[in-house]
C-alpha cells in the first residue's frame, strides 16, 4: 500500500503555521509498513485542492488529508475530495443532531456555520470518522481501490482520530501482494558531537548496507542516527535494525543519550531515579527551561522538588547565598558565581546534586570578555563532595542559546551520573574545564 | 513570480523531524508578495527527487529547496536538481579551499566525504551561495527563466542564508507584468475564545470580502484571525488590512493580546514595562514554564527578577510560607494554597505582582475531586493589596495541560493589568471567579 499526505490550508503557505499533523501521521504509517513517498501542502483553494488530490490519487492509493474540514467557508477539503472523485456530499441528520447536542452539552449555540460539518460522501461512497474531541466528524471517500481521509487540523482532534480510527482501518485493509514489506526505523539520539564528526565515526556502518539503512542528521540542537529496515516481517526488521544498532552502540558510547521517542531530560531522569538521587537547579540566563524540562517528565516529583529562577543579583544572594564579593569580583556570569549557585541550591534543598546555569542570553548585555552565548554551569554533587564545572559559549539568537544552554546543563547532569556509574569515584576527573 | 518549496529528507517522510524550515521560507516569500502554491515533501531517492523538481518547474517559475547538501551520501539534492535541468556538476576548487580553511579552523579534520559539498553547476548553469555558519554552501541553477535554489537543512544555516542572499536574489530579480501584486497578511492574536465562537463574534468580516480575505484558525494553543490583502503596491496593501483591522479590534477588544509574531509573554512583558510593576512566580505544575515564558522576552530582567518552582508541598513551606496547615486541610491544588503561594512569593521577592500555578498535570495523581487537568490560579497584586484567583480544568496530555496552564496564567497578569489601565481600582472585580 502507498500513502500520500494531503495537508491543506493557506495559513501553511502563508507559513503562519508549521505543520506538525503531516509528521505524526507519517510516523503512524511507517509504524504501520505503508511507504509514504510524498507530502503535499496546498492553500484553501478548491481547484487547486481538488487537483492535487487528483495527482496524488495516480501514485498512490491512499491519501490521508488534514485541514480545512472546520466550520468556517473557507474550509473546502470536503468539497475538494468529492469533486476529485466525482462523488456527491449529503447531509446527514445524524451528525446534525449529534452537532446539536455537542453544542448543547456545552451551553452553547450551534452557528449556522457549523452545519457544514455535517455534509458526507453520498451512500456507498464513504461515510464519516467519529471526533470525540471535537464538532467535525472526519471523512472517508472510498473510490474503487482507492481512498481518501480526511482529518480535521487539530492536532488534539486529528491525532487522536488517527490512533482510534485511521491506524487500525488501515490496517484491516490488509497487504496486497506488492505490500509484503514492513518499514521499521529506529533512532539513535546523541548529545555533544556534530553531524560531520558523527558520520566519520559510523563511515563504514553507513555506507555499503542498503537494508538496513544508516543516515545521520542534525536537528532540534543534536545529531541523531536512522536505521530503517524493510523485511517481510517486524521480527525479521526488529533482527536487522539489532545487528546494526548493537555496532553502533558499541561505537558511540556515552554520546548516545536514548532511542527513538528519548527525551534528554528522560535520560537524566531515569538516571537519577535509578540511583535514588535528588537534583535542584538554580538558574539564571535559562530562566527556569531547565526545571521545566526536568518536570516535563511524569514521575519526576521522585527527584526535583524544587528549583529557583535567581535572574538579578539581589536574587542569586537572597535566595542562594551567592556572596557579594563574588559577584563584584567576577560577574553573574563567571565560575565562581556558577559554583556557588550551584552548591547553595543544593544546600537550600537539601538534595545530593545542585545544578546551576548563568550566562549572556543576549540579544544585549554581551561585552569581548563575555559575548552574547558565554555561558557558565556548574554540578556540585553533595555526597563526596565534587564540583564539575563548564563554560560554553553558544551561537544562535536568545531562544537557541537558552534552549542550547538548557541541554547543555542535563547532558552535564547525564554526563556526572553516566560516569558514576561506571567509574570508582576516586577515578571520576572533577574540578572540569 | 511564482515559486514551490521542495523539502527533500526521508526522515521528513517517516515523520522524524518536522518541517520547519519550509514555514520560514513560506513567511519570507509572502512578505516578498511572491505567489506560494504549493509545498512537497520527497525523500533522499534520487529518481523521486528529480521528478519532483521537474513537476514543480512547470507550475512555478522558481523552486526553494531545503536538505540533502549534508555532507553524507544519502544527501542527493544537489544530483538531482542537475538531473533534473540536464546540468553537469563540477567540483570547485575555491570552494575546496574554503572547506578546508573551515575545518582548519575549527582545528577538525576533513573527511572525504565533505568534498561533495565542494560540487556545483557546470560554468552558466548557476553558482554557489555562501553559508556563513556551516559547510555545505547552498547552489543555484540557473535554466532559461527557471531558477532552483538549493538551502542546506539545518534550520540555523537555512535562516540565515535566505535573510541575506535569497530575499534580496529575489527581490533584484522584479516583477514580470503578471506579478503586479504584493500579498500582506496580519495575523490578530487572541486569547479566551475558541474557533466556532471567534468565527461567530465576527461572521460579518470574515464573509462578503474577497479582498481583504479575513479567516480564523485554531492553533498553538489559541485562535487567531488572519487578514490577507492582495494589493499593486505595500501602501495600499496595508490600507486594505487597516481598514478590516480597526473593526476586528473593536469587535474583539481585550481578547485580541497581539499581533504577527507577538507572543503573549512579550504581550505581558510590554504591560509590566510600561506600568514599571515588577512580577516573581511560584509554580508547581508548571515546574518553571511561566517563568521561562516570562524571561524570552529580551530585557525582561526589568521586570521580574526571581521565580520558585516549588515542586513538593515541603518546597511550598520552606520557600513560600505556605502553611502545613491549609495544605492538610485543602491540599496542595486547591485555591487556599494558590493564594499562598502567591502572596508568598510576592512578599519574599518584593515585588508587585505573584502569581501561581498548582495543578495536576497527569498522567497520575488525579482523583474524581482533582482529576488530571485541574489547575488553581492566583494573583496577587501588593499595591491594594488585591486578589484574583481561577480554577480551570484543561484537556490534553502532560505537555499539553502544563503549556495551557502557563498561558492561562500570563493571560490572568495580561487582563489583570488590562483592567488596570481602563478601570480605577475601585471599579476592578477582585476576589475572582
Amino acid at each position: 500500500m502507498k500513502a500520500e499526505i494531503l495537508s491543506v490550508g493557506t495559513e501553511l503557505l502563508l507559513g503562519q503555521i508549521v505543520d506538525t499533523n503531516a509528521a505524526y501521521i507519517a510516523r503512524r504509517l511507517a509504524e504501520l509498513g505503508i511507504t509514504l513517498y510524498r507530502k503535499t501542502t496546498i492553500g484553501d483553494n478548491l481547484a487547486r485542492a481538488s487537483a492535487a488530490v487528483r495527482e496524488a490519487l495516480q501514485r498512490a492509493d491512499v491519501v490521508i488529508a488534514t485541514g480545512g474540514l472546520g466550520p468556517t467557508e473557507d474550509d473546502l477539503t470536503r468539497e475538494a475530495v468529492a469533486d476529485a472523485l466525482s462523488v456527491r456530499l449529503v447531509e446527514s441528520p445524524e451528525v446534525l443532531a449529534s452537532l446539536a447536542r455537542f453544542f448543547g452539552a456545552r451551553g452553547a449555540c450551534m452557528t449556522d456555520n457549523n452545519r457544514r460539518q455535517a455534509l458526507c460522501p453520498e451512500p456507498g461512497a464513504g461515510g464519516l470518522i467519529p471526533n470525540p474531541m471535537g464538532t467535525a466528524p472526519g471523512v472517508l471517500f472510498e473510490s474503487g481501490v482507492k481512498r481518501v481521509i480526511c482529518l480535521p487540523g487539530v492536532p488534539r482532534e486529528m491525532e487522536q482520530m488517527m490512533d482510534s480510527w485511521v491506524v487500525p482501518y488501515l490496517r484491516d485493509r490488509g497487504r496486497g501482494p506488492d505490500d509484503a514489506q514492513v518499514i521499521k526505523s529506529k533512532v539513535v539520539r546523541t548529545s555533544g558531537i556534530g553531524e560531520s564528526a558523527l558520520e566519520a565515526l559510523i563511515f563504514d556502518l553507513a555506507h555499503g548496507h542498503d537494508n538496513p539503512t544508516v543516515a545521520t542528521y542534525a536537528g532540534g540542537g543534536e545529531c541523531q542516527v536512522r536505521v530503517t529496515a524493510r523485511a517481510d516481517s517486524e521480527p525479521e526488521a526488529d533482527a536487522l535494525i539489532q545487528s546494526v544498532l548493537a555496532r553502533l552502540d558499541a561505537r558511540l558510547g556515552r554520546l548516545v543519550y536514548g532511542y527513538d521517542a528519548d527525551t534528554l531530560e528522560e535520560a537524566v531522569g531515569r538516571l537519577l531515579a535509578h540511583a535514588g538521587l535528588t537534583i535542584a537547579c538554580a538558574e539564571s540566563c535559562t530562566g527556569g527551561l531547565v526545571s521545566a524540562m526536568l518536570t516535563d517528565v511524569p514521575g519526576s516529583s521522585r527527584y526535583i522538588d524544587r528549583s529557583l529562577v535567581t535572574y538579578s543579583n539581589r536574587a542569586k544572594v537572597e535566595e542562594l547565598g551567592v556572596k557579594g564579593r563574588t559577584l563584584a569580583a567576577h560577574g553573574a556570569v563567571s565560575r565562581d558565581t556558577a559554583v556557588e549557585m550551584a552548591t547553595g541550591v543544593a544546600r537550600i534543598a537539601g538534595v545530593d546534586i545542585g545544578l546551576s546555569v548563568t550566562g549572556i542570553a543576549g540579544p544585549g548585555g554581551g561585552t569581548d570578555a563575555k559575548p552574547v552565548g558565554a555561558v557558565h554551569f556548574a554540578l556540585a554533587d553533595m555526597r563526596r563532595p565534587s564540583l564539575t564545572t563548564a563554560r560554553m559559549r553558544f551561537g544562535g539568537d536568545r531562544a537557541a542559546v537558552r534552549a542550547r544552554a538548557a541541554k547543555f546543563a542535563l547532558d552535564l547532569v547525564r554526563r556526572h551520573l553516566m560516569g558514576d556509574s561506571q567509574n570508582r569515584p576516586a577515578d571520576h576527573p572533577t574540578g572540569g574545564q
